[in-house]
Formats: structure tokens, C-alpha cells, sequence
């Protein structure tokens, strides 16, 4: 690529976003300073990103965020203004040679390692490896850790949120009013979307990404609508014949044909609300949607809706459904699937018992296994703030911790064993039973031959000696690929929908037990015989050894 | 403005970040046509956007996001590319027309009132009142929302820290990489320097709205240098004779010496962290500040730190202090002050009793609050995922709701009450006593008389008929100020340290007792007499009768 082309390219991608290396730590650039005036350019490190618990009290994660981690790489690069700034910011004594060291910094030395987007993975196994000049690696740190945390929360959380929903049923996410601000939203839509949900009321999201998107109508589009006298226009053309039918006509009289079968007397009803529901049709007559609980679901909401959908249908279109946003989502959907059924019989409707049935109040994960046991008739699941925030775990914890620098081994000790990084350029494989299912996934030093099929391994815990177990395994996958080295893309990140469908085929092949809602059990993470001998080795070296007084 | 310079602001407006109309919910847009296709294109409508509960179970918000809600405003356009997807998106039957009228909307007949950004705020006084067109105000609704849900609540939550920390702490945001995503991430600096931080690790926040920077280095540095064999260069030039020093040789002199003071025997800290030490501290001399709990605070980390710096003030450099990531922060925080108070006597050099201590390990409000019982000596904080995340509470629950139309009042009634919105254009006062105190917020209706100093106010709770009060303020403060009119910016939002600046002047205006952590005194918000009653008709004319069987 040229300069220039680069250069364009540099452009569009800080248009298009905002991950540019000043995305940063301080401390990182301070550091990268030390480096640099310590004579450590030329040294080469092994940083390793990964987490150290589940999120959301499960035992598996989505990981994600790999295309938008190569994408800053690729555009990796100080601007101008970002130099100068920096000149400003740091101390005065900082040597200028550093800044112009700075501005030519680009990831062409960097080799970066991954496990594929949309997998599967667990605490302790690396789901980035990044290898090169320790100045670089140690640079990317805080803008990797961004993209990765979110990404993989988010898709995670959907995740669960389809598991507890099943597949019959449909999930729109519905957050960008309560993310952390317009890019936590279309961050949100994405990873939701990636983690299994079908569409997103996020237009943009929609427009970036070519993501379903999905909405209808507000309460306050039903307040605003007083009377029948506020319905301006009455009159649709019919689908086939386009004769002129009146609306406004065939609703009222459906209204009273409809009381009668679902014995609610439409004076109960709001005639503001049916104005407005006529008011919708007009605009979309094909899979009309309706929200109906802006007065009261049984007593106005059903009843309008049923009217202007049956007045509809004699016009040549068939409606979509209803939309309940407040109230005992089980009962009212059953009373509104029992509705639809009355009038499907009294009618000779069929298609009429089968309308949509959208909930969207304030649901999460529990809600839904709630709604689940008492036997709800929800089609679809509109799911906003628990979604978007994970409120039940806002932030997945991933590190990026230094384990070999010019080839010696790191280990960062703590007195929380949990916290003790594990050392050295390490490969992870997982391996699996002959049932398909995987059985564990097992880290080994880079310089140990694969385990094979049908070979027994000794699968050890890495920090309790006696925990060991020894695995003969029916399938063996390498779980990292190079994504990046030589300054370019090394494997093309799959498309948007392929790393949606690479969710749902690798959370296939963890056991149930594992992925339940209520005590899952863990899924194993080990270490090879010799990685296991090889961390505590390096541990007795580097601990010091106290003394009692 | 030429509509050429218009097309370059809002291009750079788009460069600079990503809140363009489309960054909204699909629903906002199919209702704008159906308000299209009935007529109501000329329909003028107020919306409030107000919050029903206060975060985090306190009693008090701070409102902040205004200065982007205009901006939005101002730039506020559908591009071609928008129309384009929109016409791809929607049902085919769209008619053409409608993407004319959208092709050419903006906000300039739309007018918003609102609060001053930085203030103390509660539940149900509307922060923004919209008017206008109610297609475009209705357009406007998501993504105000996501501008001041997530800014707010971030302030509201900084202001909290802030509180429990007490003025001569100083607390720094490091929450970057636990953040909702890259913008999630700058987002959140900005509202927590708002809310009352001192600074922030993200640089490019520090770099868009200069905002101070702070940061020094990671485990990882210390990791990075095994042995004192690490070190390429030792020497550093003395700040004032320029003569050459030696900073090994006098740190390991040093360590010598402080080993005998504090008791700790040399050889038990390590030399990978002296040799990282001495490596930031050539790279940093002035105001070193130093990581010190990589190995062992106690019997390492303090040991080399003091060792350095004592080295660096005979090299004419006085050090700045420590940062503690783990551990117990009390017991470790007052070691560290008694140590460095034992070397100022010892070496007879006071200024080292007063050297900072940072601490930075998984913070939240009660973490801070217990090393205030417990005693700790730390004089900075840094804060990261609690923070950022709002992890006790990930959201703000803002809504956007039409209170009247065509001046015609609109209310919504819900079965839970907290829920039942204040119809009609309505004006928030708050109420000072005699000693500077806020005493209530009041909502009147926009037709009554604002309340005058030293007359009786009658202020009654909205809905409970027997919560009454009488009120003789002391001063009046009118909340509201046009900010938006006739297209532009009416009222010019502060800048960043005077918003800073206000919410910690709005907040002394609250008692004690309000701001309180523990079961905080509510503060109160009332109606008039007349909006009161105003409500009560309105409820009575909309609510159906119900019929008991």
C-alpha cells in the first residue's frame, strides 16, 4: 500500500471511530518512555490477554471484539496532533528523539495470536497472544483490554439470554437509551446481535453492521391522539383491488363484533388510543404491530388492536401482532393468545390465533426463566437496560500480563494464588470426548509437541498439585490462529454473521450442565505436565522466602 | 451560515464522533411517519425528559450531557446515505414524500428549555423540556436520552466519590479498559472530571477536553527487568550541577542505609524491581512515582522505592511517591507513611513524611468509607471499574415523555402511580431558606405566577392529597433556560471546568443530611395548588371507570 492509500485509509478509519493509539493509559506511554531511554527498544516481549473468572456467576464466556482489535492495529499510528499533545502532557526533560521514535511506531513488528471470534473460552486461557517489541506490545495494552472486555461481556450476556429464551423465540435488543453513551449503544447492538439476539431498534447499528433492525410505536404516539375526531385520514386502498376502504368504519364496527366474542364493552375502551392505532395502520398496514398497553391491555389495548387488524384484514392485509410493555407479562400475554384465539374461531381466522406477541418491560435473565415456568405466550423478547449495562456484572475482568521477554519466562507472583500469571509462550488446545462434547482445554509450552488423538495426556491444575487427570482426547483443536504479522492481517476476521454462528455451533459442544443458569458446573482449564513443573519452578525462583518473627 | 460551511460542520461533526440522527431507535422514525401520513405534520408538542428514582439509593443526581445534547441538535440531518438506508429498511410502501421531508429536517423550530448542566437535580423536575414540531421532537427522543442517561449518572457517581472522599483526597479515573467500549470509555472520563475528579489515565480524553492526564507504570514494567544486569544506562545528571551521577551505585548505598532504618533486610527485595525502579526514575527524575507492590510491599517495594529516591534527591530530584494495587490498603497506606516518616527524621529530610500514596485497587464508594474508619493514609485514589461502570447501578432510567400537544395537556396513566406523568408546559422552581439551603423543587403550571421571596407558597406532594406544606422562600431560582431556538444554540453551554465547578457548588446548596451514603433525608419535590389540581382533573377525565364483578 502506499503512504497516501494508507494514509486514507488512517482517515476514514478515525471517521468511522474512535480507536486511535491515544486511546490509552498514561502510564503506558510513560512507560514506553522508560523503555525506550533504558536501551529496550530492541527487546522482545509475550504479552497474554485473558480473564480470570466467568462473568454473570456461569462457567463460559463468548469471546469477542477480534476484528475491531485488528482494525486498530492496522491503523495503529500517532498523528500529528496526537505528538504534540503529547509534548504538551509529559514532562519537559522527555528527549525529542522519543517523540520521533513515537511517530513513526507502527504493529509491523507485532505477531498477534488469537482464539477464532465467537468462541467459547475460559478463565486463564489466553484469548490474545501478542508478541513483539516490548515498547509496541506494552502500547496496545489498555486499547486491547477496551475492545476485548466489552465486546466479550456483551456477547456473552446475550448469549445467555438466548439460552434461557430458547430458540423458538425471537430477541431484540432495545438498550441504546440506558448504554454508556452513543458508542456503548452501537457497541451494545453489535455484540448483542453477535451473541444471538435477531435484531436491534438501533438504526445505526442497523446501517454499520446490517443488523435486522426492529420498533414500531411509543406510548407517547398513542397520547397524542385524543379522540377519533384527531384522525385526519380514514382511508386505505385495499391490497388487491384498491378499491377505497374506510378504516376508521371497519374498525368501529369490527370494535363491536369483537366485544361481543371477548365480552369487553368497547365504551371501556380509549378511543384516543384506537385513533392512533388506525393512525399506525395507515402508515403500515402489512404486519401492522401495535403497542396496547398504554391505557389497559384487557379492557381497551386487546380490543382496539383485534378491531383495526380485522378491519384491516378486509382491506387485503394482514397484521402483525401486539406489543406489551408493563404489567404481568405471562398473564396478559396469555389473555392476549387466548384473544387472538376467540377471534380466530368466531371469525374463521386461523392465521389470526398465530399473531406476534412482543414483551418488553424491564425482562432479564431471571425474568424470562420466570415467565418460562409460568408458561408465557411471548413470541419476542424486547430486552433493553439489563442487557446493555450486564447489569448483573458490568465489566469482564480481562488482563494483559508480560510472560517471556527475550525469551526468559515472567511470572507475576501474588499472594492471591488466583492472581499468579501463568509464564511463557503457551499454546492451548481443546480437547474433546468421543461424544463431541469438550472435555477440557489444556495449556502447554510452545516448545511441547501437540497432544494427539487417541494419545492420553496428563491434564494437570495449575497451581493444585494434586489435582490430575489424565485425558485421552477424540479430537484435538489448536485454538490460535495468526491474525496479524507483517504489518498486515494474517487471517481475514470472519463476517458479522459467521462469528454470530460460530456462537451458537461452539457453545454446542460445551455439555448442558456446564451452561445452565443455576450451579453450572466448571468447565476444567489445565496445564501440561511440563508447563505445570515449569510455573513452579520459576515460582521458587522468584519468591522470596520469608522469614517468621 | 452558507450551506457549504453548514456541510463542513456537520462532516466534522461526524469525524469527531458518531451522534447523528440515525443513532436513535427504529420506532422514533416509523412513528414519525405515520405522523407523516395523518396529517400531523404541523402538530406542535412538549416532552419532558426527567428521571423517576435517584441512582445508586441516594437522593440526589447530577444533570450533565446538555453541551452534547445541542451539539446533536445543531448538527442534526439526515445525510443521503441515512435516506438511502431508510428507504432500504422500511416497508416498501413507504411513501416517497416522507423521505423528501425527512431529507430536509432540522431542529430549527425546535425549542429546549433546560437546566443548568452541573446541577443537582431529582426525581420527576423535567431536566430538558422539548417543544416543537412533534415529528422532529419526537425524532429527538432516543438519542437525548443516551446523552443524558449515561452522562449524568457517571457525574452522579464521581460526585458520590467525591463526597465520600472528602476534599483533600485527590481521585483519579483509570477505568478505561473496564469501560462500555472506546466511547463508553471517554464518556466516562469526562463525567468523572465533571463529577468532581481531579484527573483521568485516558489520554485521549486529556487530549479532546483537556482534562489533566495522570498515570505512571504497570506490573508489567517491573516484570520486564529480572536482575540489575537489566539496565543499560545508570547515570543521570544532577538537576542543578549538571555533574554526572551514578544512580545505581548510590540506590543500592541508599537501600543499604534505609534497610537499617526500617528493619527490612536488603537482600530480601528484589532486584528486577530496583532495576525497573532506577529505569523510570532516569526516564522520570522529577516527581518519580513508583509501583510498589509487584513482589512485596513491605519487604521489597518500599525498601527499593525509598532506596531510589533517596539516590534521586542527592542527584538534585525530588521524588513524588508511591502506587499500592492490592492488598490491604490501610494496614499498607500507614506502613508506607510511617516508613517514609522514620526516613524524613532519620536523614533529616521532611519533605519525604509527606510523599504521595496512591491506591488503586478495585475501589468503590464503600471501599473508600472503610479506610476512612479504619484510618488510611492515602492521599490519592485511583478508580477504574466501579467508577466507570456504575457497577452499583449501570443505569439511569431518564424518559422522554409528550406532555401536551397542540397546547392541549396529555397525561399517562399507569396502575403504578410512581409511573402517571405530569401533563402540560410546566415551569421548576427551587425554593432557598434563609440559610442558603435548598428547601424543594417546585412544578407549577407555565400560566401561574413564579413564586416571590417571602410570600407563602402552598407546595403539595402530586399525588398524595394530604402532603401539603406551606413554604416562605428566602430566594427563588427559576431551573429553566432556553438553551435552543430558531436553530441555534440560544444559550451558550459552560465549558467543562465551570460545569465541574457548579455541580460542586449545587451540591453545597443540599444539607447534609440528603447527600448523606446511609438512609439519606429525600429531598422534596412538590406541585402548585394549581398544577396539582390540574393534574387530578385531567386523571379523572382520561381514567375509565372500571366495573367490579
Amino acid at each position: 500500500m502506499s503512504s497516501e492509500e494508507l494514509n486514507i485509509k488512517r482517515k476514514m478509519a478515525r471517521q468511522n471511530g474512535i480507536v486511535q493509539p491515544l486511546l490509552t493509559d498514561l502510564y503506558q506511554i510513560t512507560m514506553a518512555y522508560a523503555y525506550w531511554k533504558s536501551g529496550k527498544v530492541n527487546d522482545v516481549a509475550v504479552f497474554d490477554l485473558f480473564f480470570r473468572t466467568n462473568p454473570f456467576q456461569g462457567e463460559f464466556t463468548i469471546f469477542a471484539g477480534l476484528e475491531e482489535c485488528l482494525k486498530f492495529l492496522e491503523n495503529f499510528h500517532y498523528s500529528d496532533s496526537d505528538i504534540q499533545y503529547l509534548q504538551q502532557t509529559l514532562p519537559e526533560n522527555i528527549e525529542p528523539e522519543f517523540f520521533a521514535y513515537l511517530k513513526d511506531l507502527t504493529c509491523k513488528d507485532i505477531r498477534v495470536s488469537a482464539i477464532e471470534e465467537g468462541s467459547v473460552v475460559f478463565p486463564r486461557v489466553p484469548l490474545l497472544r501478542v508478541e513483539g517489541p516490548l515498547i509496541v506490545a506494552q502500547l496496545l495494552e489498555t486499547t486491547l483490554l477496551t475492545l476485548v472486555n466489552f465486546a466479550s461481556l456483551m456477547a456473552t450476556n446475550a448469549a445467555r439470554y438466548r439460552m434461557v429464551a430458547g430458540k423458538n423465540v425471537s430477541l431484540l435488543e432495545f438498550g441504546l437509551r440506558r448504554a454508556q453513551g452513543p458508542d456503548g449503544g452501537l457497541s451494545a447492538s453489535k455484540y448483542a446481535y453477535i451473541g444471538g439476539f435477531d435484531g436491534t431498534s438501533n438504526v445505526l447499528a442497523g446501517k454499520m453492521f446490517n443488523i435486522p433492525v426492529r420498533g414500531t410505536h411509543a406510548h407517547s404516539f398513542v397520547t397524542s391522539f385524543s379522540t377519533l375526531d384527531d384522525l385526519h385520514s380514514v382511508i386505505i386502498r385495499h391490497a388487491e383491488t384498491q378499491n377505497s376502504c374506510n378504516l376508521l368504519e371497519l374498525s368501529i364496527e369490527w370494535r363491536k363484533r369483537v366485544s361481543a366474542v371477548i365480552d369487553i364493552s368497547p365504551e371501556e375502551a380509549s378511543d384516543g388510543e384506537l385513533a392512533a392505532l388506525i393512525s399506525y395502520a395507515l402508515a403500515f398496514p402489512s404486519g401492522f404491530l401495535a403497542l396496547v398497553d398504554t391505557y389497559d391491555v384487557k379492557r381497551s389495548g386487546l380490543l382496539n388492536f383485534c378491531a383495526v387488524a380485522l378491519a384491516l384484514n378486509d382491506c387485503g392485509y394482514r397484521a402483525g401482532g401486539i406489543r406489551i410493555d408493563s404489567g404481568d407479562l405471562a398473564y396478559l400475554s396469555v389473555l392476549a393468545r387466548e384473544t387472538f384465539e376467540s377471534i380466530a374461531e368466531a371469525f374463521k381466522l386461523p392465521w389470526f390465533s398465530k399473531l406476534t406477541i412482543v414483551a418488553s418491560n424491564d425482562i432479564n435473565e431471571e425474568t424470562i426463566l420466570s415467565l418460562n415456568e409460568q408458561g408465557h405466550k411471548i413470541d419476542t423478547f424486547g430486552i433493553g437496560t439489563h442487557l446493555v449495562t450486564c447489569q448483573r456484572q458490568p465489566a469482564l475482568g480481562c488482563v494483559y500480563k508480560l510472560t517471556e521477554i527475550n525469551g526468559q519466562p515472567r511470572i507475576k507472583l501474588s499472594q492471591d494464588v488466583g492472581k499468579v500469571t501463568i509464564p511463557g509462550h503457551k499454546e492451548a488446545y481443546r480437547l474433546f470426548g468421543a461424544d463431541g462434547h469438550a472435555l477440557i482445554d489444556l495449556l502447554q509450552r510452545s516448545s511441547e509437541p501437540a497432544p494427539e488423538v487417541g494419545q492420553k495426556v496428563l491434564c494437570r491444575h495449575p497451581f493444585q498439585e494434586s489435582k490430575r487427570a489424565y485425558v485421552i482426547p477424540s479430537k484435538v483443536e489448536h485454538l490460535y490462529k495468526v491474525y496479524w504479522k507483517d504489518g498486515i492481517i494474517h487471517t481475514m476476521p470472519k463476517p458479522l454473521h459467521e462469528v454470530r454462528q460460530r456462537v451458537q455451533s461452539s457453545l454446542r459442544t460445551l455439555r448442558q450442565d456446564i451452561k445452565r443458569n443455576l450451579n453450572p458446573t466448571p468447565y476444567k482449564v489445565a496445564v501440561s505436565d511440563d508447563l505445570y513443573n515449569f510455573i513452579h519452578d520459576l515460582w521458587l525462583q522468584n519468591a522470596p522466602i520469608g522469614e517468621l518473627s
